[in-house]
């Protein structure tokens, strides 16, 4: 059984996740090498996955020959580099999203990547590969609710986790480039179109220092698109009853609507709270199996020599509309108009 | 426009909800009389409620000429003794659950009733008014589920009113006349056949002072039925979470299930419990409409001179079905098998 | 027993749902007259309720001496006229919403209004008195979920209304008026500010003959409070599984989400199709209980010469934001900023 | 990093998820040997799972020394056999359910086991490893629910199944020992008590052919446990809906619901047909990651030389209800007291 010879930069609290993943859960990859600045990481990697390389500097893993693939869970900051270095490398990369934080460092990569044609390069919108939305792809597309004509999705942490997000914000692009990044991808995918206009609203509604850097801790958006259909999104970090993060889509025959409430199980209690559901505390604990099944999937695609169907142009539209979101709400522009970009 | 006129007899708890529902929401029905031995509901019904006449003495009460039907909302010991008074005096009767704790002494009121085949009498199985069961019921006459086989039916009070029903239990025979009456009443309508055999066990889980009054706090039946049909009833003192009452169906082509969770308004509440509904306090709250519907259809039985569908013989075997479960837990017989009774 | 002598205009589909309710379940009040244009509701109004006078002519009722309140269900474009001429015929009014289609008139019938500070003048945003909607007010004033900072609120038709809509709508005000206007209460309401700013899309998805009379068949508004707090509103024409009206309010605390999915009964239906709930048909099977509590509120403020808590202001204001929604998507002026009104 | 040597017996629609999960998911465990009598069989563990050596007889397989544990997952009437063969082998053993058919094999198998009390033996009562099942006994043993005194739990296969089960039934046992022997496992587990009294009633409701092997297609029982708490517990083969497997725990404080509705995904429908949930087919598709974990965990026992919790006799006492349920429907008895066996 051929094996995919994998390299990961970046082992911080998804990196882990990821690194065991493909020691432990994808029988087609093995981990060759692993990089982090942190001397723990490195020894997490070595001595519990048994990882035999391991570096400090990306370049030097690099320079790995035997390696087929790299992961790049590196900061949101460094994903473009990273992702660049990998393609010229001749490695087939994985990179977590946003593919980056400004549209004409995610059209570099487009550039950089058409160089390599041979080369699979995949940002992890990881929703697209979690059983309950492709359950609601496939239903869309044979035809069960008519023609999709409305999203409403949001991405909402438990309000724990915002002090955790304090510290993060500070590289992750805020709100819109960290949390709705997702809800834009599975808008676009779900609908068929692009968006050509933006509002957005939201401000500091229990954390004013959100505010301070520039971010907020709800935001709300319209995002109305070519074909006239239309999202609403949605992102908090200040939910008390857990990540509630879920999926809407109205067509002209019906709705589906995907994890709401988003039950850590399927125990019902009653108690003299009433009847009830407790709910997964963070984005991981709901998309852990699709986080597996999105990296099987790469594996395989490079093992078929198969192109995805998630592309990189994917991940520069997510990131081109949560720039004009961004611009729309924190640089005070009200609605924006979003320009074209030349096609893939 | 004819009004019925109408005198109650018993003004508690549930006596003081027929006479507001007859005064203020039954526009056919005049409440002409009223009668309780305390003098507070006495005066309740004559200040507030505005019935001319109160009485003390049920006796009294029968005497006027002027009443077309009374309402029997005495204890459960009474209400023999006052269906038969009062067909005997020539009236309608409308009797509260169930007819009887013995099954003689239901036989005997059907006797009677047999004598005046012109006047109307029946025993208030308040379910069987719910707009829910009533939904169900149609549902299965339409054959959504096919044919029905398996009953699964509970009543459960909400913890807060074992208090209540300590002193309660003293007259009203006992969890199986009292709570599961009603379900006895559902598998019965809804499976269409009569109960040949019970074994019921269960016991004072919470709280011992049911087992000294020979009662229990938790009981659960099964009935197996003369056309092989099955029912599985429970009836409950010390739910946590609210008044638990639910019936399902069981059928060949389908399943339905009328009333869980028993939430108490369309409210979800998602917090740091979860995402919950509260539920219904009492078996009032939950079948406050269905007692209305049931009190304005009993009088339009009596303006259009129509036999209601919900006989006596309901009421009878529903209470020689309790005295089986009755015999089995309490008088240790376990297995009992019923003898016919001679057809109505 | 005092009873309210009540004249009612209009009796429609609605109207006589409301003339009804005021007939035979509203036991302090008296339906003295009623008028319509149409012979058949006249009749109706006289032989099937009982009601002694009607009319062809809405003058001939206001010179009725005896009548102490008008209850106004015409069309939408006759609301002010009725409301300010019951008004100065020294009567109280109770009127369907919407107020009117244009601010100015809005504010015509305050100014009128105050001429006669004993008059109690309310337009039935009936969501305020549905006890789910009450019930959750009455948890966010404890404090249950923080301060309410989101309000997600939708007003949506089962498709097969779609065709009586298209007849309706010719006089209704559009989407934003007559199903919105609702929402944009409950926003205000549950928020407890104004609206500031408002964007609306939409379009004639299913059904382009909307699009023809310059409406459409969904529209989704976003609206952004003095405050900072946020709303997005949706209206549709087109739902497959029933009357889908629901409101979310997100606060610091807690969520609460009233009314979804828009059960028909408590019956759970597993076939099949699922696990499932078949859903309510139209509005009126949805808010009927609302109608009906609203309708006794009302003649109790004039029993107890109380003021609505829901005033004409709250009228106006829904109005006003209704209107700026319609110039946003209709008169395709985007983003729309709202002039204040001068204070009540 | 150590493995567990693993052959397995029986590649059948079960005997096939056992092996995949071994050879892919288990990364401590390494498949050597698989038996079938099929050739189909022994060619896909051959050459689609890659494991090195396929034998015809069972008696091979067992010869082979470096083998740590054997995987029974033949067919029922197997089990004893070649549990009794793999212990005597000197190999760990794990054993699909049911143990066996008969009390008296079962205690053979306990009596062997006894003899090499430094061999793991246990069997799979896959529902005790769903993270579901998991959850609620942890919330039990946490005083959520105050002390359990009643189980509710049924297993319900979708109706489409009833064809292969009617050629699985003549060496199944049955429906209890089949179906049931799960809840029974549960009830125990989670009453802490054992059962003196079963009473047992059913029918072929929807197949006749089921009563032809004097079986049916759906079986009510109730159980009474020695210290007076209570088990209801349903099989089924009829569902419309899917595989529709559920477990409720009462206790003096609360209530806990396990899987119900069996929702396939997240993803809930709304159309014509209502607001839905579509829900599994099979056990396999509701059990899957619980066959997953419970398979880690018995390579872990072995690696960590640990008792499983989960031990012969809680098998033995299984099969023993579901025994004592076939003699009180299918023998006739009715009610059945359980003679005590001795203890462990």
């Amino acid at each position: 059984m051929k094996k995919v010879k994998v390299g990961i930069v970046g082992l911080g609290r998804l990196g882990k996740k990821y690194a065991e993943d493909l020691v432990y859960r994808v029988h087609q990859a093995e981990v060759l090498a692993a990089c982090s600045l942190q001397e723990e990481e490195r020894t997490y990697a070595k001595e519990k996955l048994g990882i035999p390389y391991v570096f400090t500097k990306y370049e030097d893993m690099l320079a790995l020959e035997e390696i087929d693939t790299f992961f790049v869970v590196s900061p949101t900051t460094f994903h473009v580099a990273h992702i660049i270095q990998a393609l010229e490398a001749g490695k087939h990369v994985f990179s977590e999203k946003p593919l980056g934080i400004e549209l004409s460092r995610c059209l570099e990569v487009e550039r950089v990547a058409k160089k390599y044609p041979k080369l699979i390069c995949m940002v992890g919108f990881v929703r697209r590969f979690d059983p309950s939305y492709v359950y609601a792809k496939e239903k869309i597309e044979k035809g069960l609710i008519g023609k999709p004509f409305l999203v409403k999705s949001q991405t909402v942490d438990l309000d724990e986790t915002a002090g955790f997000q304090m510290e993060f914000v500070k590289t992750s692009g805020g709100m819109f480039h960290d949390y709705n990044v997702h809800d834009i991808d599975l808008a676009r995918w779900y609908l068929g179109s692009e968006v050509k206009q933006v509002f957005s609203t939201g401000g500091a509604f229990k954390y004013p220092e959100f505010a301070e850097v520039n971010d907020a801790d709800n935001v709300l958006s319209t995002c109305v698109f070519e074909d006239g259909s239309m999202a609403q999104l949605i992102a908090s970090r200040t939910a008390a009853h857990g990540h509630d993060t879920y999926t809407e889509i109205v067509g002209t025959e019906g709705i589906l609507r995907i994890g709401r409430p988003s039950a850590s199980t399927r125990v019902q209690i009653m108690d003299r709270h009433g009847a009830r559901y407790e709910c997964v505390s963070t984005f991981y604990d709901r998309f852990k199996d699709a986080f597996l099944l999105m990296t099987q999937e790469f594996i395989s695609y490079i093992l078929e020599n198969k192109a995805p169907k998630l592309t990189l142009r994917d991940a520069t539209q997510a990131t081109r509309v949560a720039s004009a979101m961004t611009e729309s709400l924190f640089l005070g522009k009200g609605l924006v108009q979003l320009e074209a970009i030349a096609p893939d």
